[in-house]
């Protein structure tokens, strides 16, 4: 498989939570998979953390990064990059574009996932999400600044789940079966200690998704999914699915 | 190929403007295509045979079931039916719920093509989508009587294009590359001579339908594309595409 | 002014609450003016007179018939009619349809104003929006059966306020300045009886709306307006408005 | 507490998924609670119990009215009907309508829940919310025959979860918390037998709903919650909450 | 009553038109209230004010921030506090949230009312809404910088009417009865001399709102109402309401 | 005709494609037009001219500023300007704003043209209208830092299409007949030789846009239309249209 999959995360562990189950699978067909973490979200998810004594800034951060680089490694992630942008708010600046250009050029993703870009009560989320978009269509044009004179070609930006969903305006468009790499999202997502409970949330998740799929057309025996959104449509060019 | 598609449409010639390059497509793989109309749309879409001399309600509609069978025949549509309710306004009655469970029941669709759910400016459009619907919904259901014992699997509904696509809310979620086919979609095109504008019509938005799958992740290429919606989620097992 | 302006009511005073400012408009243009009350509104409508002694649904219906017809001579609108359907629920049957048809082909509006389609808290509201919207439809066809052989042009179709306006998804689009008639207006008001208050709460919304127009472009000097949605798009020929 | 709770359910359990943890809450508070099923279900919802051998229709409703009364009884609920209108699709009927207007002035509810009016995947539940909005609108009107003259009062109308919230555009306005009756819930759901994995699905969904609740202003220990919907706005008289 | 009201206002006298009724029912049951406004207004909201001869930046703001600490001492306002960013176009920098973040920690609000998130005509407010937002998640985490070390918890944020209510997508979730400190709010407002109409206008709407409170559920005797949205969910422990 | 036509245009060309029919129809009734291009669209929308060889960003810029210069010159168009910020992302800064405040106040627009303020694939079109609009309230404020010390009346701001009009939101609300001025609209866009493309899609646009026109009510005739949003409600003062 000649798939290059790129992964934008606002903070150190949503993409565990949102997208490693995908990861996995796409690990197992042989893709490449580059994550990207814009902050170690050391303000807006560590609460845990902070309550251990004598934590500072700068090792809540090292902590985070330091679980996040175990789940990257336990998933065969092939490169995984910490940018440390602040979080909360996180800001989308001219550097953080450039910066991401410059990184889609060089990786020439066949496809890119992220947040989706509506999160009503995460807007680090929503930041994340628009930056990806933004910066994707700067690496598309020959005319946009760049030390790589390469662009990219276009390719499909999936959006992952928000918190809360309704209220989010998150409707579910796609659902990625991944009964049969479960035990490795569960594996990955306990090595993120910083947030024990939200692993018990996200298999909540995964596993009303999974009911939901496995009864839509070509669900059956689904168990676990994780679901997206797309930003274009879908082209099909053999037959519908 | 083992698809059995089934198409249902609000009156003669819908679905020759709108879906017929997915049939011409499906047909070429060796799929099984019914197509039922709800109607002859003799009231509401044949207004130029109407202009001709000495029409009345019979003459209207002999005319459009010869020609909508002539494009059925060019297709190679396996089965054609023609029910003969009245459109403008087309009301979907138990009998025609009940007629379209059994039907269901009988071919036992891989997939279904019909109206999108909204049509802003023909309410028959969106008439036939919810009869479509109730009816599967029927058909999936034991209890449900019938004189067919078997039930149908849930199977993905997709919705063809209303005229005033931003004014109905339609959004095209799906895009078919119909470019290998397009030749064949204007012959039969070309055989509903009632409605004779249409044809251009439907040219320029499968032109521009397939301009903009062009730019999209995958469409390189394409040069006429039909767009649809579709009533469920997609659910994949192997990859994201 | 070679207008004629069509007005669909589902009860026996919507039409003098919501848009009898622009029939005195109209009215002083020389329009010619038609009025179809679809119920007396005897159910949901006439609390009021409920409460005074010895009613029956035909003492109501006779104090409310009076009332509009009062109003209507008032205003000088120039065919007045009580179709008499029940109200709470207002089914829209095919008899309703089908003499709504017949109406319209008599008539040949140049503009019909009705119900805006969403109304949250009446249903009957919807239902004669409905109803007005597919009879003109059917009015349009010449397959349709009549006994007036003449079919209708397109003509723009209005829809008024309803009383919860933000909750029912009603987005004023268009707001016609009756500053010069609102005497008039208020007059008419004064008429129907059988709603004491609804006048108030009618001249609260004309003033609001006649403020909104006023700081809007090219609404310099209004004090009081109607607003209206629009069925379908605006076109114009000459120049932007 | 002088409360009087009436529930309007399409079919046999629908309620007790969806809103039985807040019928224990109010018996345990010492209200009245009225449970009306529309219908048995016995099309749409008992696929299991038409797996069993020798099942008729008239088997399959006995099996789900048995179950639903059960859980009725083990919850306190004070009245409880079965009405037996055919289900898929479920048709609001004027005679229904005037069943439920009679019902509604005969029991005067102080509030009412019934399904959202969206569901997405489910139209008797769209239907049943809409007859049950109806007939509360028909009960509040003097002139809507009845052979019960008094009307009712205006009270809130809550509308409980569908099954696939973000297709169906639901939004979870309220959430109540019955952490303390969850026990009750789990066992009234248990006695559904004819829907066995339906248990452990409203589990998680009332465990998800508990944990959002927990992080939302004043939800500090909430474990399970059911969510719902809200018809009209709310009126506050003393503070904002 | 032990709360702690936080309004954070874009201008200087937004707050008295739009939620001062609430204030002074929140005063009358004891409450703390702040009241922070961002900007004085002097460029968008003090036309009349420039209207004056002789008028410059600074005499502009000063008339401005006399009247409404007027209202604000009338009110019994605990703390008002002017920040005098400029307006048309207010931004929302870092060293604006920061300081709200700040003060939030301080005051540690029960409550929070600021502008609704969406007003199709007026930049700021959306500004104001999201920069308090913002702001109260700053506030909510350990990890976000500070001088104050405590963090605040989760607490409502109501949002107040934007003048173009429909087309600016507001929806009143909530209605606060404000009957019993009228003649208060109507002081308050006539204290902002410098938009003497502005007065007229709010009275209006919150008479309509009064008049629609007083028709719903549990509003009886309702006259004058305040609407607002949420942000947030609402959480019941009880009851419904 | 006294009317002064002011378009404000993200990038060199986009105002060719999207207005410059109406930019003819004002022409010929003896209107003023200026154009405004926000920047020369040097990164995202001259792919073909950096596939020329030995192309810089200087070479790239100065050869779309000479194609829109001349077809503003062949339109007539009055005053032309281009800004030259950079494009992909382009940045509404204070400065830009400021600039078009200015600009706004010289020249008292009567009407303004600029992008619809959704665009899903272009999110420059997006800035460039909200810029214009943000510019134009402060234009309209006394208060607001200028060199001029005139102020705006507030007119009519039109949006014209995005590219994926229906993933955009993008609602045509207005259609303007370009029929008579379309041979002219056709040697204009030829003009803009770095697009070869685009003048195909546009015509294809036009033309749809005219079909739909000529069914619509007062549409009889049309051939070719631009289609338009409107950020405020449409006033009348006579009659509605």
């Amino acid at each position: 498989m000649n798939q290059r999959l790129l992964v934008v995360s606002a903070h150190a562990a949503d993409w565990v939570w949102r997208c490693s189950g995908t990861i996995a699978k796409y690990k197992k067909l042989g893709a490449e998979v580059w994550v990207i973490c814009l902050s170690h979200g050391e303000r807006g998810e560590s609460g845990e953390v902070w309550k251990q004594p004598n934590q500072t800034t700068e090792t809540v951060k090292a902590t985070r990064l330091k679980e996040s680089e175990a789940a990257s490694s336990y998933l065969g992630v092939d490169h995984f990059e910490m940018w440390d942008y602040p979080d909360h708010p996180l800001v989308a600046s001219q550097e953080l574009l450039d910066r991401l250009n410059e990184k889609m050029r060089e990786f020439k993703p066949t496809l890119i996932i992220t947040h989706d870009w509506h999160d009503d009560t995460n807007a680090d989320h929503c930041v994340a999400s628009e930056a990806t978009f933004t910066a994707f269509g700067m690496s598309r044009h020959k005319g946009v600044p760049s030390q790589c004179s390469d662009t990219t070609e276009i390719v499909q930006i999936y959006g992952f789940e928000p918190s809360q969903t309704e209220r989010s305006g998150y409707v579910p468009q796609v659902y990625m079966d991944i009964t049969d790499v479960w035990e490795t999202k569960q594996e990955a997502m306990a090595l993120i200690k910083a947030q024990p409970k939200t692993c018990i949330i996200h298999s909540r998740v995964n596993t009303h998704r999974g009911w939901q799929a496995g009864r839509m057309p070509g669900g059956k025996g689904i168990q676990y999914a994780e679901s997206y959104t797309v930003r274009y449509p879908i082209i099909l060019k053999d037959k519908l699915f």
